[in-house]
C-alpha cells in the first residue's frame, strides 16, 4: 500500500484500519532501511503512529512542526514526499538522518542535538502570530532533561499561541533515562495503574483531563506542566491511532499552549529493537567493524585507572555506551554519573568534585561540548581545576552529518586559559594520554580522539613506546636515525630534525596520523605526532623553521582556528618567518554521508592530501 | 558592635536583639562602600539576616556553601574573614565582588555567572559523600531560570546527601522577573496570601510543611520541586532571624535534599534600593559618567530601526537595563523579549523567529554569550540563519573581574562557518553596523562593543563619515593625503597605503581605538579600524604587508585566537611572511579593578603599548 499512495495527501482518506497496515508497513521499510545504511532505528519504529496522527490533522506546508533531535523523524520524512529517496537515507547526497530544512519544504528547523525544539518552535510560532496556523513540537521525554528544554519550557506558556508541544515518553533518553524529571513521568505512569485504569486510552474517552476528574492523580499528574502553565493533556496511548487522530482533533480548539503526554515504546514492532532499544538506538549498517575503537579504548583504559585510582570519578552526558563507559559503570557504580544530556551540569558537577580533590573524566562529544563551553572557562579553567575532558568523535563523524561534526573543538578550547589540550591519534596514545591526564594535578586537560577504529603502534609499524611528556611532540623521521647514539628523549627530536635528510614535515592530527603515517614516511617526508596541541612542542616548531623543511600541517579539525592556526600565531608572535601548508576541514559545515565519502568531499582523501602537498612543495 | 566581634564565631553568642542590629550596622556598611567603590548593593542587603542565621547553624570551614553568581555575598564577606579589608571590594588587589577561593578559605567555588551553584554543589557534595558535613546553595528566583539550574535541580534528589537548596526569591532577577517559574513561584505567594496568613513565619511554628497540611496550597505549593524528588519548606520570611535558625536547625535533621523557599526583599533596608532594585542591583561608584555609552547607543539605534521595520525582534536574556533596550522595550513591547536568564533559548527563540522571517536582535553580554554557543552554531549558523547579535561588554569589564571579562569572543565566534564578525569601536560605528545587520539578509552577523563611553568621530577629529561595506577596513592615513583626487571608496584605503608616509601600520581593535587613535595618528602611526574581523579585509592587509610597513595589531580581546591570530593564520595560509606585533590582553584570566589599574595590569596603558611599539620597532 505504501508505495501506491499519494502522500501525505491520502493519510486523511485511510481508515484505522488500514492506517494499522500501512504502519506495519512503514515499520518493515524502515527496518530494511535501516539494515542496511545504519541509522536511528528505536526512536522511528516509535512515532508511526504519531507521525500520521499529525499529518491528518495539520498541513505542515502551512502549519509548523519542530522533531526535537530529529532521529525519530524518519516515519515523517517517508510520509511526507521523501518515500522513494528514503533508501538513500545517511549517504552521501541522499536523505539525512535528521530533520534538513534543505531537503523538503515539510522540513521547518534544522536539528541534530537535542532538546532545541521547544525553543525553536516558540521563534517560528511568535513570528508567525498573525496567521492562524499552528506550531507543533515533538520532544521526547529524554530530550526534557536539558537546560535547554527547560528554558523553553519557561517561555513558552506566555508566548506560545496555537502551540502543541508533544511530550514522547518512551521512558528513554538515549539510555536509559536518568534524572528527577525522569522519575516524575515515571511516578504518573504508575499513579495510572494504581488506578486499575487499562491504559490512557479508554479513560481518555470520558475525560478531558484526567487532573481535573481523577483526585488522586491531580499529586502526581501534570502538575509539573500546569505549574509552569500549560495545559496538560495526558497520558495517551502513543500507539492508538484512533485515539490520538481524536485528541489532535480536540486540541486545536484550546488556545492556551498544550503539552500532550503521549506513551510510545522505542523500537516499538520490532522484536529486538524493543527489547534493547539502547543498543539500537542507532546502528551503523551491516559492515560491523571488529577491531577496536577510540570508545571503547577509552572505556577499557578508564576502568583500569579507576581500580587503582579512587578519586577516578566518570560523568557522561547520556551517553554510557556511546562514550564505552558501560564496564566503568558496571564495576564503580558508586563513581558513575550519567546525568542526562545535561552538558552544562556534567562540567560544573565535575568542576565542584574537583575542588574537593577528585578527578572527575567527563566523557562527551566534541560537538555536545559546545554546551558546556561556559562552564568550561567560567566553572573549570578560571579555578584552574584538574577536570579531564574525553572529547570523542573529534573531527568528522560521518552519516550523522552537520550537525555532529565535530570539528571546532580545538579552535573553542585553546583559547581558554589554564587548558591542556591533546590530541590521541592511536590506542596507545589513548591510554597513555589519559593516564598522564588522571595524574595531572596542575589543572584541566581535554583529549580528542576520533570517531574511529584505534589503531595500534604496531599496525602502524612504530617500534618506540608512547611517553607523555607535557607539550612535547613527537617526531618521526623517514631518514634512518639509527646513529643516534646518545639518545635524550626531550632533545632527541630536535636531533632527529637536523639529521633527518628528508625536505618535508608533515604534522598529522588525529584521524590523519593512523590514516596517513605509514605511506607519508615511505614518501620519505618526515611525520610529527602534535600530542600536545596547548601548550605545542614550540622548540620542536622552532627547529622545524630553522631546518627549512617545508611544512604541512594536517588536522582532523576545522582549517580556521585549529592547529594550522595555533602554528601561525605562534609563528607571527615570535617573528619566525612561516612557510606552511594548510590542509584540514574546509571551514563550511560538511554533510552527511560515509567518511570516504566526505573526504573526497573536503579534499582530504589520501590522494588529494599527497596530490596537494607535492604541488605546494614545487611551488 | 561590628567591628568589635570575633566573626563568625560571636554571631553564635548574640541575641536575636544583637543579631538584628548587627544587621543594621552591616547594611549601613554595606551601602557605605558600595557608594564609595560601586557594586551590587541590593541582591546583599537582601540576605544579611539569612547569611547570619546561615553562619550561626553550619561551619564553613568544614561545611561548604555556594552562593549563586555571588553578588550577594558582601554580607558572607564581612562576616567571615573580610570585614575590614570589605573596604576595598571590587578595587585593584582588593575584595572581590564575587566568590572567590583565592580570597578566602570561607569561599569554596568561584562564581560570577549565575545558576551554577547547584550543580557545583552537588559535585562538592557528591565528593564529600563519606562526612557528615552539608553542602549549602544559596540561589536567587532569577537564576532559576536558567536551564543549567534545572539540570542541577533535575540530578540533586538521587545524588544529594546532606543537601540544601535554599531559594532566596525576591521576586527579581536582575530586572523584573520573568517566565512561567517566576509566575508559578508568584502563586505560591498569592495562595499564602489568600489564606489569610500574616507571613511565613507563624505557620511555619505550627506546621512544618504547608503541603502536607493546607489542603489548598497543594494544587500551587513547592510542587514543582516536590515532584522532582526534594522536601520543600517555605516559603519562610527572610528577614526574621529567629525563624531562619530555627528552621535551619530543623533541616539538619532531614536526610533527603531540601529546597527552603525563603521570601527576601531585595535592597532590604534602604529606601532607594528597596524602592528600585533593577537600578541598584550593581552601582558604579561615585563618578557616573554622564556621555553616553555603547549599550544606550545600541538601544537609542535599535529603537529608531524597528520604527521603520516591523520584522526587528529585540531579546535580552535578563538584561533589558543592561543592554539599553528599556526604550525599545516600552515602545514595541510585543516585539521585545526578555527570556530571562535563558541565553541558550534566548539564541534558539531567535534563529526560530529568523526562520520565518523576522530579524532578531540578540543583546547578550560577550562573557554570557559563552552560554549560547553550541545554540550559535548548531541553531544559528548551521542554517545560515540571518540573526544579529549584540555582544556588549566585550573586552575588559572592570571591577567584575575575571567572570565577566569578555575576552574570548572573537576567538569562538570567528571560527563558525556562515558567521559574520564586525567590531564597533565608536558611537557612529555601532550604529551604522547595526543598520548594516538589521538589513543584511545572507546570515548571522554579531556585533562587538566594549563597556565604556562611545566616543564620536569627532570627538577623534574624524570628519570622514562611517560607510559599511562588507569584509572592508577603515584606513586612517597619519599623512596627508588629500592629494587622493579621484576618490573610490574601495580603492581609496589601498591607495591611502601606498601614499601613506608612515613606517607603522597600528590595528586598533574595539575600545583601542577610540582611546588611542588620535595619539597614534600624531605619532605618524596610521591606523587601522578593523570594522570586519571576519571576513577580514585580506586585500587591504596584503597592501600593507606588501608595502613593507610595519604591522601592529592591538586588541580588546585576549592575544590567542583573536584579531592578530586570524591576521597570522591569513598570512601563513597565503604564504606571506608576516612580520607584527600582537597587543592584546594576555592569555589569562585577568583580575577585577578598575579598568586603567586592569590595563597597567596587563602592560596595556598607553605608554607601555606606545613604548612596546616603538620597542619592536627598531628590533
Amino acid at each position: 500500500m505504501l508505495f501506491e499512495l499519494d502522500l501525505p495527501r491520502d493519510l486523511r482518506k485511510l481508515t484505522y484500519k488500514e492506517l494499522e497496515k500501512l504502519a506495519t508497513e512503514i515499520r518493515k521499510y524502515i527496518i530494511t532501511v535501516c539494515f542496511q545504511n545504519g541509522g536511528h532505528l528505536a526512536p522511528s519504529l516509535g512515532v508511526i503512529e504519531l507521525t500520521m496522527a499529525l499529518l491528518r490533522n495539520f498541513d505542515f506546508l502551512r502549519d509548523r512542526i519542530v522533531w526535537d533531535v530529529g532521529h525519530q523523524s524518519y516515519p515523517y520524512k517517508i510520509l511526507t514526499d521523501r518515500r522513494d529517496k528514503f533508501v538513500t537515507l545517511r549517504q552521501y547526497n541522499g536523505i539525512s538522518g535528521f530533520i534538513a530544512p534543505w531537503e523538503s519544504p515539510y522540513d521547518h528547523f534544522a536539528v541534530g542535538h537535542s532538546s532545541t525544539s521547544i525553543s525553536a518552535g516558540l521563534g517560528i510560532n511568535v513570528a508567525r502570530h498573525n496567521t492562524d496556523t499552528w506550531t507543533v513540537v515533538v520532544i521526547g521525554d529524554g530530550s526534557l532533561t536539558a537546560g535547554i528544554a527547560y528554558e523553553g519550557l519557561c517561555n513558552a506558556p506566555q508566548y506560545g499561541k496555537n502551540f502543541l508541544i508533544i511530550l514522547n515518553d518512551n521512558g528513554m533518553s538515549i539510555d536509559r533515562n536518568v534524572g528527577a524529571l525522569s522519575s516524575y513521568l515515571q511516578k504518573i505512569k504508575v499513579s495510572l495503574k494504581l488506578k486499575n485504569l487499562k491504559g490512557a486510552a479508554r479513560v481518555f474517552d470520558k475525560l478531558f483531563k484526567f487532573e481535573e476528574t481523577l483526585e488522586e492523580y491531580l499529586f502526581t499528574g501534570g502538575s509539573f506542566f500546569t505549574s509552569l502553565g500549560f495545559e496538560y493533556i495526558g497520558p495517551v496511548d502513543g500507539h492508538d491511532i484512533k485515539l490520538l487522530d481524536e485528541v489532535l482533533k480536540s486540541i486545536r480548539t484550546i488556545k492556551r499552549p498544550v503539552v500532550l503526554h503521549v506513551l510510545t515504546q522505542k523500537g516499538k514492532g520490532w522484536f529486538e529493537a524493543e527489547e534493547d532499544p539502547e543498543k539500537f538506538h542507532g546502528i551503523s549498517g551491516p559492515k560491523v567493524k571488529k577491531s577496536e575503537n577510540f570508545s571503547s579504548v577509552f572505556g577499557r583504559k578508564l576502568t583500569e585507572l579507576a581500580k587503582e585510582n579512587n578519586n577516578i570519578y566518570a560523568i557522561t552526558a547520556a551517553m554510557p555506551l556511546g562514550t564505552g563507559l558501560k564496564e566503568f559503570q558496571a564495576k564503580f557504580a558508586d563513581r558513575f554519573f550519567d546525568v542526562g544530556i545535561c552538558e552544562q551540569h556534567a562540567v560544573t558537577f565535575a568542576a565542584g568534585l574537583a575542588k574537593e580533590g577528585k578527578r572527575p573524566v567527563v566523557a562527551i562529544y566534541s560537538t555536545f561540548l559546545q554546551r558546556g563551553y561556559d562552564q568550561i572557562i567560567h566553572d573549570v579553567a578560571l579555578q584552574n581545576l584538574p577536570v579531564v575532558f574525553a572529547i570523542d568523535r573529534a573531527g568528522l563523524v560521518g552519516e550523522d552529518g552537520p550537525t555532529h561534526h565535530g570539528v571546532f573543538d580545538i579552535g573553542y578550547l585553546r583559547i581558554v586559559p589554564n587548558m591542556v589540550l591533546t590530541s590521541a591519534p592511536t590506542r596507545e596514545h589513548l591510554e597513555a594520554l589519559l593516564e598522564w591526564a588522571v595524574n595531572y594535578k596542575e589543572g584541566p586537560v581535554a583529549i580528542r580522539y576520533p570517531r574511529a577504529k584505534a589503531s595500534s603502534l604496531e599496525e602502524l609499524g612504530i617500534e618506540e613506546s608512547v611517553s607523555v611528556e607535557k607539550g612535547v611532540w613527537e617526531y618521526y623521521s623517514s631518514s634512518n636515525d639509527e646513529n643516534l647514539e646518545n639518545y635524550v628523549p626531550k632533545l632527541d627530536r630536535l636531533e632527529k630534525v637536523r639529521t633527518s635528510k628528508a625536505d618535508v614535515v608533515v604534522i598529522l592530527e588525529g584521524f590523519f596520523f593512523s590514516r596517513l603515517f605509514k605511506r607519508f614516511i615511505e614518501n620519505g617526508w618526515d611525520v610529527v605526532n602534535p600530542v600536545f596541541l596547548k601548550p605545542m612542542d614550540e622548540e620542536l616548531l622552532e627547529t622545524i623553521v630553522r631546518s627549512g623543511k617545508k611544512l604541512v600541517v594536517v588536522e582532523w579539525h576545522s582549517q580556521t582556528g585549529g592547529l594550522f592556526s595555533a602554528v601561525a600565531e605562534w609563528a607571527a608572535k615570535r617573528g619566525v618567518g612561516l612557510k606552511a601548508l594548510s590542509i584540514g576541514i574546509p571551514e563550511e559545515f560538511v554533510p552527511h554521508g560515509k567518511i570516504e565519502d566526505l573526504l573526497k568531499h573536503c579534499n582530504l582523501d589520501t590522494d588529494s592530501i599527497e596530490e596537494r602537498i607535492r604541488k605546494w612543495c614545487v611551488e
